[in-house]
């Protein structure tokens, strides 16, 4: 693709989005009903495509981690089938009127709910990606072009060529969906020129994709750069919940953003709370790198460094740091943190009202684990992504984080004097 | 100011803007009264440093347009006072929450209003802009820092001055408003750079400023380029409502983004509507760009170009096309349009609700003038600026618009299955 086939493609995507603006829920949801059971029909032909992708995977020494991320068996085939049907079920955000303002002179203001248009997903690796996706901004009426990782381009052109026939079948407009099938990295810097024409780009992956997205981008970007997500243990906490709550925060599935990577624990309640945590997260096979005051307490851990306090693992690794108290863990946070995902456990009100307050991450947790901050765990259905930035949408982005607004304004002949 | 100097300030507002996001709305409210009040008290003041703008911009042979945006009357400084006192007096949104949501496992999240942090305001000319703005950041808690065009630097910094003294007076953080003094364009590259420091940028003026900010930022920037607006005449119009509305988009002011700087008429009764109009037109000393049907009709008018179409004139200028139904206004507006304003005066509901449904403007208004497009017609007291972009704000941007929001989990020990 040259320039040229890039701005078409770009111009023939935004064409599309305007039809599907226009469309009415039912048939979207026709749509959605039909390409989730698509999905499942076509199992074999998908997993066969998928078989490639790790095949090649192998002979390009990919870790197991990776491969397991890449792999489709028929069980996650059915669960994408799922999500898609499970969106078909959610309230269709088109249309909502949010606002209704009457001013003195008669004029009657709407502020209505409409899609954004055409939204630019650029992502690495996990193929559920592509069906998540075109299933979330099918249902919100914008378009889509997708451009999927190299490692796992078969098993993405495989759902898209799935879905994409099935959703023309059911009158959803050609060319709403669209997939980039060649590998070249020009094409990406060509469809991030495309300001005015594409209206959103959400880049999901490692670190330094976002990054490099985000960089040479002139369409609004939404994404977080990364997850450093901490729980901090207040001296009021009930420790054998803290406890169950930091094990599940880091162990439970380390690999993803929202996975605890430092604890924070009042001093006060160190000696009593980090023995047996640090002998639990020993036997989980979680390496600790600690701080001299928790080197202190349990000796066998290794010292953190201050690159640490910075780090996402994304491993069974963690990093411990015993703290004066919730002013100290605030100030690590905001100094340390990635803003994505940050608990406290405390049973004292006031401290817990602090914490909550005024760390500024666009997810903090009372008691529970930083693993919840997902758009099915908020009851969103699915979600694009998580941004851990303050403009549009923070936190899990469902479907209403994928619309606009406009306003409408009724009159009988007001002017403005 | 060096690098070192401006990511010194950028950094410096940054830790204000924490402290004014925990003010309660009573510090906020005394603080914007008395500074009400001290921009009345010192009025004379301000307008002895508004003079020597007012001089330079003579000598430089500035246009008399472009003098009385420039100058500071008694009455524009009450004004400027009055609207601050109306802030004072708007709801806070800090705080507020936007919606509850109750999990089955019984997490309760709550999804709440938060400041955005740092917002970086590039203006041009009128000087009303540093209160407005000033007025609008503190009461959504957001920290500002304001660079105002060179030909307004005196009368600027005399009325930041004044609101500044008075607004740490009244226990707002130092530093959470600033203003850059120097006139050197090299800061506001240096601005732009400070990613994850300042968090927003609105740049307001003329349409090369905007696109220089805008290509430059790495920081989110809300704006619109211009604002082409349209009224189109159906033939169900009420023609003598059509005549008004159209008269008073286009003359009433004629240098702002929401004025008309399209007039589209359905052929059917183009020859009723155009003679009176264009009568009417150019006896306020509007000149007239008629399409080739506007020439046959009326032909005492110049022939529009192609690129009359997309120009914003800002002036008593108007382009007439006359077209064949809504559906050819519609793809008028869409192709040549700036989706900021545009209007249907029609008294046929379904044709109507076409137009105000596929016009993908900010603002679309039916048998009204599209000058209403502004944040206190809209009851929003004042306005930061116009976005006719599609991502976080469109259309007037008051209070609420200057915030964002994140999520409080309540738990009880929730761990993630």
């Amino acid at each position: 693709m040259n320039a040229k086939d890039i701005n078409a493609l770009a111009r023939k995507t935004k064409e599309a989005s305007r039809r599907l603006a226009l469309l009415d829920t039912k048939t979207k949801d026709r749509a959605l009903v039909a390409m989730s059971a698509a999905l499942k029909s076509r199992a074999s032909y998908i997993m066969r495509e998928n078989e490639k992708d790790i095949a090649l995977a192998r002979k390009r020494g990919l870790s197991s981690a990776m491969i397991d991320r890449l792999t489709l068996t028929r069980q996650r085939i059915t669960s994408m089938a799922g999500s898609l049907a499970q969106v078909a079920r959610l309230k269709d955000p088109v249309g909502d009127t949010i606002e209704t303002i009457k001013r003195p002179n008669g004029l009657l203001i709407k502020k209505v709910r409409v899609p954004i248009g055409v939204i630019l997903m650029i992502y690495e690796s996990r193929p559920n990606v592509t069906s998540d996706c075109i299933g979330l901004c099918l249902k919100s009426s914008n378009a889509i072009i997708l451009r999927g990782g190299s490692e796992a381009i078969r098993s993405n052109i495989a759902i898209f060529n799935v879905l994409d026939k099935e959703a023309v079948k059911y009158d959803i407009p050609q060319g709403a969906i669209s997939m980039i099938k060649e590998t070249d990295r020009k094409i990406v810097d060509g469809l991030l020129a495309q300001e005015g024409v594409i209206d959103l780009v959400i880049p999901r992956g490692g670190e330094s994709l976002i990054r490099d997205v985000s960089k040479k981008s002139r369409i609004p970007v939404i994404k977080h750069y990364k997850g450093v997500c901490h729980t901090y243990v207040d001296a009021s906490a009930n420790l054998k919940m803290a406890e169950k709550i930091s094990f599940n925060a880091k162990v439970q599935r380390p690999g993803v953003c929202n996975a605890m990577e430092t604890l924070l624990v009042d001093k006060k309640i160190a000696k009593a709370f980090l023995p047996p945590m640090i002998r639990r997260f020993k036997n989980a096979g979680v390496e600790i790198r600690g701080s001299k005051e928790v080197k202190k307490i349990v000796k066998d851990v290794r010292l953190a460094t201050e690159n640490d306090w910075y780090t996402e693992y994304l491993d069974l690794t963690l990093s411990i740091k015993v703290v004066d108290g919730v002013d100290e863990a605030i100030r690590h946070i905001m100094k340390y943190g990635s803003y994505h995902s940050d608990a406290i456990v405390a049973r004292d009100s006031s401290r817990a009202a602090k914490f909550l307050n005024e760390v500024d991450s666009a997810c903090v947790y009372l008691n529970a684990s930083t693993r919840f901050t997902d758009g099915e765990e908020f009851g969103k259905g699915a979600e694009m992504g998580i941004s851990t930035d303050k403009i549009h949408a923070r936190g899990p982005m469902g479907l209403e984080e994928l619309t606009s607004y406009k306003y409408i304004i009724y009159g009988n002949g007001q002017l403005r004097r």
